[in-house]
């Protein structure tokens, strides 16, 4: 009985996720084409731009020049030569529209002009609280101090400019990534306001916390991503061919590492950020 | 007999490529680190870049509006929004010297500032004619006009600027890929001096076609980017889990006839380029 105890509940739980989850699905309130499915299909299509992204970084040695702030001296400019690009890249990103779609954030929302061309109607779901959530400072702080050391094999190729280009994409992709707990918080929320309306209003982001963690399904996330580097990080030859370099692009528990320490962890960040807000 | 010589004949020519494959590798005059063996790992990592780059695109519908010159309106701007993407963000690469790598080539050359960050010694094997030879306009030509059409599904979600970025990153990596031809080609030259020249003085781009052309390589490089297309489109989900979406992100089939229709003679017209140069 002690043993079976336990295993009832989760099989209750399990349950009951379910049905929410198909409640999510059909629930007319579930936010014009956002639902727990859509949302988590989403999710894991992210997961390979992240891969394809970390695979086209680790093609490049650290290059070290890209990230020094005395390195580059451009005129009228201040920074590293991966800030120059980051910036502009932005800048003119932001002219073409980018982040009019509320699934984007800018790393220098400072310095964005508007958008220059016809506005598109963006299914709009986020209270508009979630305007106000920008984790990329961290994000950023986390890539180039903690992240890129480990995925990039010390050396220098010279191509700085390319190589910032990639940091660009992958970071906007691990950037989209984590945002979009936004998304994921307000579908919850819709599924089951009862659930979080009191630990709102209590400001309780501890709480909060606990009923969005599902320590089984993180533990999968993080074997999937883990199997879908080494997927599309392998080596691909016909039959007969020789093979030369049989070696990994990148090692494949560097993006579980990167979903367990930090990508997980700042996500549930934004979803208690954005739930706080919610009732504003 | 009759059978039996065309095969000795076979058996011959290849012992003789695998001989000037050694030679290349290990003589002095192959080219400061170009050599046959590294500029075909180089060819086939640049495949996995592009399956990436294709996969990435066809995440994204059409997004027509994004290519049609009267939609944009930009202030000062007269083109579509992905000629205002391609064209700034080269502009901004280029002060951050990308151009400055003689395997990379501009989309928009007459457009660019020059590069604002110290030189670095990139290696420097090839002819100055290379310098003029950019087929840039063809590949966008044939990018936007024929190949675009069989990859983006028809549809609308309003990501024009990530559907640009998107077809920019790709557009970089077959342009690359392409102009890749004109180190394959002195390697050649380099290689086998006395098989080119008698062409390359005769003006013979036909004979010189013939020389570079082996059906049989071109046949297996066709096959494996289907094959990486194949591996690296997959959905990859972990035993047990539901598998909702299980169609390919994009037919892989697609890549090989990129490769076939496109990349493979665009490389080989880049090389007969840059070998009726050589010796002016």
């Amino acid at each position: 009985m002690m043993v079976r105890f336990p295993l009832l509940v989760l099989v209750l739980i399990i349950c009951a996720l379910r049905c929410r989850m198909a409640k999510a699905e059909s629930s007319p309130e579930s936010g014009n084409g956002y639902t727990l499915a859509s949302v988590r299909e989403a999710l894991v299509k992210q997961e390979d731009t992240i891969i394809y992204g970390l695979i086209e970084r680790a093609k490049f040695p650290s290059n070290s020049h890209a990230y020094d702030k005395d390195y580059a001296a451009i005129k009228g400019f201040c920074g590293s030569l991966v800030e120059f690009v980051v910036k502009n890249t932005e800048a003119l990103q932001a002219k073409a529209g980018r982040y009019k779609n509320p699934e984007e954030n800018p790393f220098f929302p400072e310095y964005l002009p508007p958008s220059m061309v016809p506005s598109y109607p963006f299914t709009q779901i986020l209270h508009p609280g979630a305007a106000s959530i920008n984790i990329n400072k961290s994000i950023w702080k986390m890539y180039f101090q903690e992240f890129l050391p480990l995925l990039a094999t010390s050396g220098d190729d010279g191509n700085y400019a390319q190589t910032a280009a990639t940091d660009l994409s992958l970071l906007q992709a691990i950037s989209r990534r984590i945002h979009y707990g936004k998304f994921v918080a307000e579908v919850k929320f819709r599924d089951a306001p009862q659930d979080y309306e009191p630990l709102i209003r209590a400001k309780d982001k501890e709480g909060l916390m606990k009923l969005l963690t599902f320590t089984s399904v993180e533990e999968m996330v993080r074997k999937r991503v883990e199997k879908k580097a080494a997927v599309f990080g392998q080596e691909v030859s016909l039959n007969g061919e020789e093979e030369d370099n049989q070696k990994p692009k990148f090692d494949p528990s560097l993006a579980s590492r990167l979903y367990q320490k930090w990508v997980i962890p700042f996500t549930k960040e934004v979803q208690v950020d954005y739930l706080l807000r919610r009732l504003d």
